[in-house]
């Protein structure tokens, strides 16, 4: 069975947006993208660089042509488009498939059942575990999903046409499609990417705000700007997201701290053996995560 | 005034040692390299790569020839290091000027007061803030520490010529010399390198050891790969360090605790304000450095 789609609507032009345009339009997924947002400067800079084929400014124009709608903003935003498309939709049938790619999928399925009474069965969540240092559509690249993952959460009152279709755009686009359920996917974010720049952000304010910080940033190195690099992210884009996933944020943080305490009870009892055995646990699980991520990039490599 | 040494012994002739003595052989500091250690296939190599000219596996032997020695062994290692060589030199005077790499100081001031009674003058304590993924003498470079910087940390019990020896040196190798006091350097290095590795050795552990670990590595990518590489260093290595800079590391890591704390509850509470001011002030602070450290490094740029 082969999916394809007609009108793909893109809602927030931006690098992700840009990126699952100029893919499925290679991929032959669609030939059809119109761009949907309040910026028309960007929708504009789209139809020029080919990503898109037209744009509309408003949103019932969006819906109403749209076979598949995939919102493509910032996490709070989409919780705000999703409030305004699915008053929308109810009552109609046949309506457009739609999903997104925000870092948090908790709050989305909360704002979507507060507003239609139920998860609407077109409303497949997701999220692409891919981005760039760039931003913006001029950044957009046609192998920005390749290889990469992305998690789908399907509900039980889905769809299962409408699940199918995002997993085949997702495909599509060169992606690896991976399902979980919406409290396995904050969980998993909150550790691996919420909270690393919890701790970057945390570590660098904390030294900024020292007594020697001046000594502290004038002897630093490229250790520490590596470790710190995340430190440099949208601090707006960071504040929704910690917002967002409260809950399984709250939890990284503490199993973290819980470890960190232990690991401070270490050194403070000189404990040679806890703390080798702890770094050396460290130290292999993470050359083993190393490891399978080469490998799973590999393909990508000439 | 130009300073310049006769016979340099270099104990440990790893990657540090190693790029000592090509930079100084290089500079023209001075042209006869004698090794220490009880590696002989090292020190053989080093002979091979004419990184050294001759090795000794005999103390006294490479006290008695040396004009300058240089510690480059591991933290610990360097404190049994300089507990074997006072004992030697007390009473002498004209001695060899002594001096390490080692990335703790504290310890050692209180270990070579330990042996000799006070600091002695010719001890002169420094560390180079360079590395490299690599290990050995074959990893050896002569530009190891062009723009690094060189901490030394001056006693006032030193002779001040054993002071100007040792940084000019260093200056030698090209590295830019900055002095502290023993508990400026330990602290400033907990801050910048110990602090971050406990953060990212606690990190993956503690994401190991949780019950959703296989899906968290499973979807993990390139920026959890950045974030957590200081966790794939020697745990040996950095559980001496952890227990050789205690103190000033548990200060770190409660410092660092503290302000967790406060972020934490500003994520409990929505504090959306306190969010965006602590990611903000961190990113500007982080920027900051980055820029500078970009700067500093620019002369090595062709």
């Amino acid at each position: 069975m082969t999916y394809a789609s007609d009108n793909v609507v893109i809602v927030g032009l931006g690098l992700i947006g840009g990126s699952l345009a100029r893919a499925l339009r290679s991929s032959g997924f669609s030939q059809r993208f119109i761009g949907y947002g309040h910026r028309e400067v960007s929708l504009q800079r789209g139809v020029e660089l080919g990503v898109i084929d037209e744009f509309t400014l408003d949103l019932d124009e969006a819906i109403e042509r749209a076979d598949i709608i995939v919102i493509c903003t910032p996490t709070l935003t989409t919780v705000q488009i999703l409030e305004k498309i699915l008053p929308r939709l109810s009552g109609r049938s046949g309506g457009p498939v739609i999903t997104d790619v925000a870092s948090v999928k908790g709050n989305l399925r909360t704002a979507a059942i507060a507003v239609a009474g139920v998860m609407p069965p077109q409303l497949v969540l997701g999220h692409p575990i891919a981005g760039s240092q760039y931003s913006g559509v001029n950044a957009s690249r046609a192998d920005l999903f390749v290889d990469h993952r992305v998690i789908l959460t399907p509900d039980a009152a889905n769809d299962p046409a409408a699940v199918e279709l995002v997993r085949a755009m997702w495909c599509s686009a060169g992606a690896e499609v991976v399902d979980m359920t919406v409290e396995q996917h904050d969980a998993v974010l909150a550790s691996t990417s919420h909270l690393p720049h919890v701790l970057a952000y945390t570590l660098v304010d904390a030294l900024a705000s020292a007594d020697n910080s001046e000594d502290v940033f004038r002897c630093a190195a490229g250790g520490f700007r590596d470790f710190t690099r995340i430190a440099s992210s949208d601090p707006t884009m960071w504040r929704d997201i910690a917002i967002a996933n409260k809950p399984a944020l709250l939890n990284s943080i503490d199993l973290f701290s819980d470890h960190l305490a232990r690991l401070r009870k270490a050194v403070q009892d000189e404990n040679a053996h806890e703390l080798f055995n702890t770094f050396d646990r460290a130290k292999q699980a993470r050359d083993e995560f190393a490891t399978l991520l080469a490998q799973r990039i590999q393909p990508k490599l000439p």
